[in-house]
């Protein structure tokens, strides 16, 4: 419940115009992306405009806002920061004045080996006013374009210098060029809704702007719109292979969403079968924690022939403005998050789930909620594998020190957090979950193994 | 989906003190109950304070207002204001002074004859100031004190002119005053933390406060908090009957809540058992809509052996600031609000279960949705009986022009709404969903008939 | 520069509509009579409509909002609050549903003897609200009105049994009423524009509508506009008597206004002159404080014929949200407040003119300030005699022991401040700062007589 | 009344700290320069930090603010915005990393030829985020500091390709560096405060933080704090030469400000004198617009034997959220802002002085208001000659053709504003007005004839 990825994008073109409000649906859509901060850059004309701030997509858009933006192509973006305090500057697309006139780069991802590329940027002149990945590839864009006779051939050769995780839209006056990184870490789908062609980090946006499932781009794919016509960059797909993020199954996008072919709620709901199997108990009731511990519940259910059932209800109005107890009742906070149902759990052998445990925290407070409701067992199970190892590709995982699997056994964890018992996903079922991905995987915060060297 | 009840109220007296805090938690697991304003009043050394706006719970209050409002006593109140626009002088609770000094009031609920009651008071001077029924209940409670000699012999006295539904939660320098109707329309629990004593509208709040639930106040019961000493009058249960809105059960309350000794949560799965054996279909799946229809859905697929499945997804993001699109695409706002996942119901007979069918245009966009995600087909059950007559005690239904089962028959809600089959849920059924409950119930808004004549 | 008045008070009947919109500019003219809140109430079609809250005119009212007033009547409101907090409760006007419809009341002024009226009024079962004038008059009339034939004969009735300051307006649907206190405290003037009447504390606000001055209500008179017609009721005038509050022309009002027939300019430069007379000086600048000892420095400059110069310059941008230097440097803020201007003062001999002391840190820091700049000497003249005594009828003064002159003698003021001379306009110069003024005046903050018992 | 200025600078170098709050003070002093953004950049230990926003000092800085920003170094900016809208990007100080490290940039004034500039940059691959010439200014010292061995070196030598209009303060982690242009054409000086060291556009801002004046910046002078230690770098002083934009003196600077040895009050005043001997009338009274035009009336009045009086008076709460009257009473908008007083004009003839005539639109309604309030005849004089071209170094003054001058005779636009006489300055006396000065002026915008071929 603690784990955090970096950012959604979107971005369509539509000659029928009012991008801005398409584009606000979408960002609806992937809103569980990133809360921090959102906003929309659109072409009128040729023209850039572009509106952003820190705070929800709700917040920070009025019907005004989206009027003036209107647009026959848009690029928009809702962020999670990882570092240091919310800055507004950061807040993203970013939108640049270069060489050839105007750019809007909205990204999703984490580069690697930033600093060694900022500092040969600075060793010609360069200034950088955010501490963005866009600005760096904004840069390498306007470098590269002094060489290159198009904007997505400027794209096509700045990606090469890129290591790391990045599904970038960009926008010129006239083309709308989405990428994907060559590793495949993070999603980027593409979308029609009769002239209109839509990219998303998550097939969820396509449907709430009523546009169709297309495909996903290719990692190392880039794909131009320009006057309505779809093109295919394939030269950055040669030495790709295949690496999407496997956290994004357990936790990250919205359970409706198709991800390589594979739906997300079916690899929760895998999750939990596979462990049914490998951790099965004697037990009266399976519960989910919400939101994403419910589809593995109801797996680990089917799979075990255990009722499923609703054991906590959760507190759908706290939000960025909670404030939290005081100290001495800090441990408390978990009472007003959720609210443990006594019918379901009293007197019962309970299977609880969650999508994983992290620093445990959370965890040992729900088993004590549960017993507190009279629950006779709390038998925990994590459809993820423990945490072992930072993400340098967008996600946000505690250092190793705040990594209980870093610091205790399982049995060492069961017994901090209180539970009868508790079972981590094994990484064997890890890889089975997503059977119809037709991809591989980063499982690099579960192993300490990555695609790229780091 | 679209019909609403007004407001929550909760009070607590602790020695200890902080009870602002503890009236902000126990708010805020109410806010279900009301989210256009909120307030909570205070007792410092006999002096009241107060902060009320409109707004969310979490907008409302920061940590600097909670602490200057402190208090060893608090009543806390949210709102959803029925009639005309979101009036701020309208937040609760109403403080006032009058001949014997302070008076925070916090109502849950509607009167009955107000207009007769506010003339007569008019005809003697009075003035009003808010359209609301506090302010009427303090006129009636500073009259009475005039020939009374306590106030919860006022509060007794006064509550015997009022008609209708009310909890009631009144606090004066040293008294903290909890009642109900003597018809028992609408829920008041109370319950202890330690020295502390808490009143809420459900028992939900208790929990999230941390406070172990004792008891339902019984209908026309009063009870008096004084100096840690706690009094029960019931002069006005002598008359009294039991009418618990049956629509709590159905729609309003929290699932972890328990209404008269009865699980919200078990009510609203008993339902879709019921519904289960009167509606029977040969279907793949049972899906409910989020979040109020899923546990009916559960109901459903325990009594008729269809796999319980996910196929709507609901953003959590969408609020009061959301911008619904415009005239020609206002059908497919429900996009937005829910995602439908394809892998539960392509190919799939479905049967979706929504708590209530109000005037109908959601279900219509929701089997719309399911449709366009493959559903092969698309059995409507509803949780509720069809909505036949207005409320007068507190729920916000729609006159009968927008209550889609006033105009058309079954049969013709089915083809409206698109969908293969419907079923509402019978009223020999409605009550026998809360089996656990000691208390009768109004159903006033399913048969015309109320407990009070109107 | 510290004593504050509370309230202006603003109504216009204009067949034409748009009263939201005048009053808003009348407000606007009012605004330095009272900064914490304001509010505008309407009439459209008998009903009453209104919008307030804490902030200035500039910050309370958008243009929709003044769209949503309309109106063909209005009744506007600044508020300074004397006492406590700023409380959105307390802004007007005040409006109410009362036995023979709603009632909208401003009032500028304060009441005598409110506690006895007030708890008169809570033994007949009366609630209060809020702690304003206004309320209490609200309820006066509302009982008379039980007895009266008419509105109008009910606040004639009901302001019989007030005493203190009022100079009020006061809006039923169908009329517009102004009032004047018998004792003629507090200023308010009536005017035209075209077919509409317009209401004001001062005519300043007039001539920012564009309304031609009429004439001053008189002492106890009555006025009431309907349907265009205006009737004069004087039933209340027999015993009245005049009793203008002198401060008005020192400071309160603004120097463009014209008060009984006095411009309000003249009289402060009136009052310079005089001082010029009782203190003269071998000077070689005058200067006056900005804004209001500038009009008093010209007159001292004329009757002296020491030249008039500029001595200081205010910041025109310190406001509410001024963050004020901390505790050891406190004293500098008025650095940040007033520049001195060195070319005007270096090395002369310099009058300064303030329109009174109060406290005596401004002026010492003032004395500071142009010591600094270089003045050879600083002769402080205060164009207000000495503060002695509290005002019961609306303005702010401190309690005696942060008065000055309650504690020390003329001479040791001027060593407290630091100045070479000192004086204080006389009381008898003091009564001839207006000589076209066709009223008599309260003084009673400088001599502790008042013209009502207290 | 309709001419603005871009921007005023602060900088401080304190090691006591807390030079936020000193820059928060200065900018206060400097808020006539720019209402539209502001900021401040401090340094602690060598880390950077800033806050800046649109909106007021007021508005934009909250205490909490500038104790999180204490800083042992500040660079500070007030903004008005030329061109486009109000853009919160814009805002200043920028603030990059470059090579060796962060620099934060102020920048009064405006570049010429920059788009040249802009290309040049751009075509080594540069990218710019805003529309400012602060980060082309960035730009051109992070490229120069490639080649130099220290920042303030850089500066040198970027400084050198620039042309137009800076009064410039750069903030690296350990110095703080001021330049100003080498025609001189913004005024920027410099003072003291025991061991710190203050920049400010204006010496009012020195005032404002009790720092002594000790010089103005020479004409390419630029002056680095270092530890303490200040060094003057004269390099750019070769070929420089001195061009006070003018209207400075008359417009622009605070009138308590000196500026190259002017008071600015003084210089005014001399305006005043100088109409009074160009265009004498037979009159009873002169007196100013405020607040502009008060110092020339006084000097006028002086001249000319004609006494001065106040005859209009300035609402001091129009601000940026005030709402203009409706288009057919636009012209009374006027009334709200100044308001004539009637017992100084009426009957009289009247000399009333304005600091310029732009459009003409204003003049006319403010002839209009003195004639409404009785005056005989009303003679105006403008201290500024006529506005016949535009300014590139960082006025905004409208177009030719929103020029009343550019289009009409001196007799033409007498009719248009209905006044019975009206006198422009000469050249010849705008020349004299700043006697003390030692400086040249740029009078481009009265004569077509600037310093630098534009």
């Amino acid at each position: 419940m603690s784990i955090h990825e970096e950012c959604g994008v979107f971005g369509v073109y539509d000659p029928h115009g009012d991008c801005a409000r398409t584009t606000y649906y979408g960002l609806y859509a992937l809103q569980h992306r990133g809360q921090e901060a959102c906003g929309i850059a659109t072409i009128n004309d040729r023209e850039l405009s572009f509106h952003k701030d820190v705070g929800l997509v709700g917040e920070v858009f009025s019907a005004d806002a989206l009027d003036r933006l209107g647009g026959t192509m848009a690029v928009g973006h809702v962020r999670y920061s990882t570092t240091g305090g919310t800055r507004r500057e950061n807040a993203q697309p970013l939108t640049i004045k270069y060489v050839k006139g105007t750019l809007a780069v909205a990204h999703n991802g984490n580069l690697a080996g930033t600093t060694e590329l900022r500092t040969a940027f600075e060793y010609r002149g360069a200034i950088f006013q955010t501490t963005t990945d866009s600005e760096l590839i904004a840069y390498a864009i306007a470098q590269e374009r002094l060489r290159c006779r198009s904007v997505e051939e400027a794209v096509c050769q700045a990606l090469r210098d890129l290591r790391g995780a990045y599904s970038l839209i960009v926008m010129s006056p006239q083309k709308l060029i989405a990428a994907r990184d060559p590793w495949g870490f993070r999603p980027l789908c593409m979308g029609r809704r009769g002239d209109a062609v839509v990219f998303a980090s998550e097939t969820c946006a396509l449907s709430a702007v009523g546009a169709a499932f297309e495909r996903e781009l290719d990692p190392g794919e880039i794909v131009v719109v320009e006057n309505g016509g779809v093109r295919s960059i394939r030269e950055n797909c040669e030495n790709a292979s295949s690496h999407m993020c496997i956290f994004e199954y357990i936790y990250f996008a919205r359970p409706d969403s198709v991800i390589c072919g594979q739906s997300v709620h079916e690899a929760r709901r895998n999750a939990g079968r596979f462990l049914a199997r490998e951790y099965p108990v004697a037990a009266d009731v399976v519960i989910g924690v919400p939101d994403s511990g419910l589809d593995a519940a109801m797996g680990y259910a089917e799979e075990s022939g255990i009722p499923y059932g609703t054991g906590l209800v959760k507190n759908r109005y706290v939000g960025r403005t909670f404030i939290t107890p005081g100290q001495q009742s800090r441990e408390q906070a978990v009472r007003i998050k959720l609210g443990a149902l006594r019918s379901c759990v009293q007197g019962r052998r309970v299977v609880m789930i969650d999508d994983s445990i992290v620093r445990g925290t959370t965890s040992r407070q729900i088993v004590s909620l549960l017993r507190e409701a009279g629950a006779a067992e709390v038998h925990m199970r994590s459809s993820a594998p423990p945490f072992v190892s930072p993400c340098y590709f967008g996600t946000d995982i505690p250092d190793k020190d705040n990594l209980i699997a870093c610091r205790y056994s399982v049995e060492e964890i069961r017994a901090l957090i209180g539970a009868d018992s508790l079972g981590f996903l094994s990484l064997d079922a890890l890889h089975q979950i997503a059977p119809e991905a037709a991809c591989g995987f980063c499982d690099g915060c579960f192993t300490g193994k990555y695609p790229i060297s780091v």
